[in-house]
């Protein structure tokens, strides 16, 4: 069964279902164990959005895409190369990103989000898809001026950790192949990245089984996995979308 | 009123409280916004002491201390320079430290942890006190041979980030002036590092203010201030003690 999971504020509560066209069902219980699918129905439009799950930990992957890592001329790490996005960075789907002041060049990635169903803890390569719940798409954005201007040490944490940093959403896509996807990213309506899964160094399935060797993934934990070619700058009153066909499109101003 | 603040549990429920010799002190409703002091005091034997705060992140520092900077000739950052630890990580203060596996050399590094008791967003050097909390002794344990392996991506939040590598605790100590601390670390109950907290390139102010500058920082949000000389390596089969004078010991097991 294919499903966008979504959660959403409606009268003031925070609530969890799945999109039908312009409609969201309601859900009830636990999105990663035994959701309780309900009868009622509301207009997407009358609920807020906000991030589909509460990720413990977003894991964001550096180096992970043959294309850029080539035109960089960056050589294929040994394993996945990873860092932290601040929990202050995460955002809701239609959320505005903030620019930090002080003249900071902010840049967009945007990236695939992989999103944890099940507790992984150094499961095998062949097993890992099990620990999957389903993809999203997000925009790991990053002040690029911060990041190597202290020498011994590459401020990766702090570049990518401030407030509203990481818009991820609008919903969690199930049943999905995910080397099939593509990842785009818009800036006022113009294509500015459009690249294809399928050129990752580690798969999704990879991921989750060399990172579970490291640390335990939790139910809501998100992968996001690396970006591409085409990362650019933003201006401030900038709209930047991240779209992933089949699976949705992340949208958010920038000011 | 200088406090120690503790979380436990306690037939079955999470309470929190304050340190009174070999009892605790049951209060209620929020560590951090107006607590209730109440009538009931319990032995300390008769709860399990749980993390001292549920933090949104812990962020961790890397070159503040000038003994150490000094020993590796590394020149003093311009800004504060850190990275954040995995929630996996998180341990309670008895808890165990668990060896990765795979004949990776594990290190300790004891360290003061600033506990934030107010949000603090861009706020003032000279105003950064009235957001923290307290102190506590926090150990930053790292697989050393993990962080410089692949030569174009340094390694920190994946090295310092396995389950159970980040004991926080015993309790938050108030009312003290951290310039006054010191740190220390014994392995085996030998001492391995003794360091004067006001040795720190970045004092808690300073730190709290800079960062907030970036991020905005939550009630039970942790900043470690980095370790000085001294740091080792420990086998499977030790107890590691950080200990603060006036703040607490914290001591865990190795296996």
């Amino acid at each position: 069964m294919q499903h966008h999971w979504v959660r959403f504020r409606h009268q003031g509560l925070e609530c969890f279902g799945t999109l039908e066209g312009d409609r969201v069902r309601v859900w009830h219980g636990n999105m990663f164990e035994y959701p309780q699918r309900g009868d009622r129905t509301l207009a997407v439009e009358d609920v807020r959005l906000l991030m589909p799950v509460r990720p413990s930990k977003v894991i964001a992957l550096w180096n992970n895409f043959k294309a850029l890592g080539d035109k960089l001329q960056l050589s294929a790490p040994a394993e996945p190369l990873y860092l932290l996005k601040t929990p202050n960075s995460y955002l809701d789907p239609a959320g505005t990103i903030r620019h930090p002041g002080g003249g900071a060049k902010v840049v967009f990635e945007g990236e695939l989000g992989v999103v944890i169903g099940r507790t992984a803890k150094q499961v095998r390569e062949q097993d890992a898809m099990e620990h999957v719940l389903g993809f999203t798409c997000a925009n790991d954005v990053t002040v690029a001026d911060i990041l190597h201007r202290d020498a011994s040490f590459p401020q990766w944490v702090r570049a990518k950790g401030f407030d509203t940093f990481c818009p991820i959403g609008p919903a969690v896509a199930t049943g999905l192949d995910p080397a099939k996807l593509r990842v785009r990213t818009l800036l006022n309506g113009e294509v500015r990245q459009d690249y294809p899964v399928s050129d990752m160094r580690f798969s999704v399935a990879q991921l989750v089984s060399l990172i579970s060797q490291d640390m335990t993934l939790l139910p809501g934990d998100v992968i996001l996995c690396g970006t591409s070619i085409g990362v650019g700058s933003m201006k401030p009153g900038s709209t930047v979308e991240v779209e992933i066909p089949g699976v949705g499109r992340l949208s958010n101003h920038f000011a």
